[in-house]
């Protein structure tokens, strides 16, 4: 049974603005509520861990744009697991940073790395899976991730293929990673039963990852150690930016996972969602007898499947159907479900236009 | 030909919201601009009378609300001219408190009634019928109506039956005024081609209409005369608020036009439109490639014969086709085209919830 400290890495630097106008640049998803509860996404992710993490064993791994957000949602965190990033690496140096600083406090550690800014369903089941994943990381030097089992062919997504008479307790021997596919692929891959989406979340022991980094990424492990040298002392802030910066920028799928020998994945049915558009919402939360999802000062008048979000002006949505609004105190979006891909058009209209205070 | 002076009594009490919500009960639609070009419906009336009628010779009737409006909006015209109703009477009192007013400055006059809010596309064809009704109004003891050739069976107008072989210059003589049909009746009526609009144009001697409001309301007329014999005295104010409040509520169509016996239409063919809705905006203004009406700061993709109508913040619209957007500083309606006659539920929905700030 498990014997080291579980701890979690949360990344949460992302600056992804796939909710604009609600999510902007200063605000990225991870640090909205979407769900309807009045929770950000991070505080959510964060809560559904606390019944198995340590308050004090949760990293933060984010940049200096969001450290006070941090600070504001999840004000138990200690101020020293906010590891701010100087500069985005990708995952690779990223989670080597988390490594490091989970090392200086523990000889070693359980370190379970998750995005901050996804929805479970079922924390239940979420949380029994981590377990799960925790006993076969400690258990040897094996990297552990969870895929997700798909229910249709996304091409969003990376794909983890798993050889089935693998077998180790629920894990399966992970044969190889594949990149985001096109639609035919990702149709054959949904269909033969043997991929699994890849959502970025990984079990491993900190002596285990930092023994890749080292391995698969020398130049990046020698950066990780000058960095952790520093820890503690007046030079960490100019050791990081130095360091940090020169690191190549790489991702922990390219730059280990698909290198590494050791690999499993447990397939995950926990009610998994990226929360990756507005759409989403219409997921997440409870419709109403329209079904429509309305948040705010809204009045409907003759209209279903909507997602409205006001702000603090009322809304009338009159005959409206499948229609997203979304008011912001400088914006307003009015946008066909079926269009909200398009929704990037508007802000690259904006980038080009250098409108940046709406991105 | 013309003998006496040409005055206009225009109609701009009207506390109508179909343009919510832009239109307030404290800013309704004959004070709005709606049709592009930046003038609101009260100034673009008085701007299509001028190469006629002197500014001096139009009169505003409204109500003390709108006071400040019509002073602000048109500063041209003498404030004496500007004459406030204490309480809505309907159109029977209102004109007769024009027509006292102009008979007091002019022993007779030719005096036009016009609503504020229509919109004229043709001015020059509009004034030339102006011009035909003043003179035959001028030439006897009749009262002349415009009224407007129908395209379509419309059930919100009244409508005025002409006598086809009855022609007087580029008049008939009126057969009858009906009220607003039902659809069945507007068929016929559009059908057997004997029936116009009756959009609310008139044209007669101040004198005939006194006679006529002496003849058909006596009660209102002697009111009228005690409130006249107070113009220009200090117990004006005091008389108007008595004498008008005791009046009786009725409208010019039922208490005078449908008793008179000489009774002329002109049909108007000048591009007559009543603005009833936003869906008005459409006809009114120039559309984009797209068939948009647009105005503020807006970003459309692929977006469709839409009526965007922005104020301060910039609006998005992704994937629209017929929909109506309009934002204003507390309340944004989001209204599908052919949803449009349901914005008045949003409206007594907001009545019934005591939100009148809002309406």
């Amino acid at each position: 049974m498990s014997q080291l400290t579980k701890t979690v890495l949360i990344m949460a630097g992302g600056r992804g603005t796939r909710f604009w106008p609600r999510s902007r640049k200063s605000l990225p998803k991870q640090f909205l509520s979407l769900t309807g509860d009045g929770k950000t996404m991070i505080q959510l992710t964060v809560e559904r861990l606390l019944p198995i993490i340590r308050m004090e064993d949760i990293y933060i791994s984010t940049n200096e744009d969001y450290r006070e957000l941090v600070k504001e949602q999840l004000p138990g965190i200690p101020e020293e697991n906010i590891l701010c990033e100087p500069v985005g690496r990708n995952t690779a140096p990223c989670i080597g940073l988390g490594a490091i600083h989970i090392a200086q406090k523990y000889d070693d550690a359980v370190m379970i790395v998750l995005p901050s800014d996804h929805q479970i369903r079922m924390p239940d089941i979420f949380r029994n899976t981590l377990q799960d994943a925790s006993e076969i990381a400690e258990d040897g030097h094996s990297i552990v991730t969870i895929g997700i089992t798909p229910n249709y062919p996304e091409t969003g997504y990376g794909y983890i293929k798993y050889i089935p008479d693998s077998r180790k307790n629920s894990a399966f021997a992970v044969d190889r990673f594949v990149e985001k596919p096109n639609l035919e692929k990702a149709r054959e891959y949904l269909k033969s039963g043997q991929y699994l989406w890849n959502a970025g979340q990984f079990v491993w022991k900190v002596s285990t990852i930092l023994d890749d980094l080292k391995k698969y990424m020398p130049d990046t492990y020698e950066k990780l150690m000058t960095i952790r040298a520093a820890i503690g002392t007046d030079e960490y802030n100019a050791v990081l930016q130095k360091e940090f910066r020169a690191m190549q920028s790489q991702s922990i799928d390219y730059g280990v996972l698909e290198k590494a020998d050791s690999i499993f994945v447990i397939p995950g049915s926990f009610g998994w969602d990226d929360v990756g558009s507005w759409l989403a919402v219409g997921r997440l939360q409870k419709e109403d007898a329209d079904g429509s999802i309305v948040a705010g000062d809204v009045i409907t008048v003759n209209s279903k499947n909507c997602i409205i979000q006001g702000e603090s002006k009322l809304i009338a949505a009159v005959g409206l159907e499948n229609i997203i609004v979304v008011d912001t105190k400088d914006a307003i979006l009015i946008c066909d479900k079926e269009h909200a891909g398009e929704i990037k058009t508007v802000m690259a209209q904006l980038e080009e236009n250098g409108r940046t205070e709406l991105l």
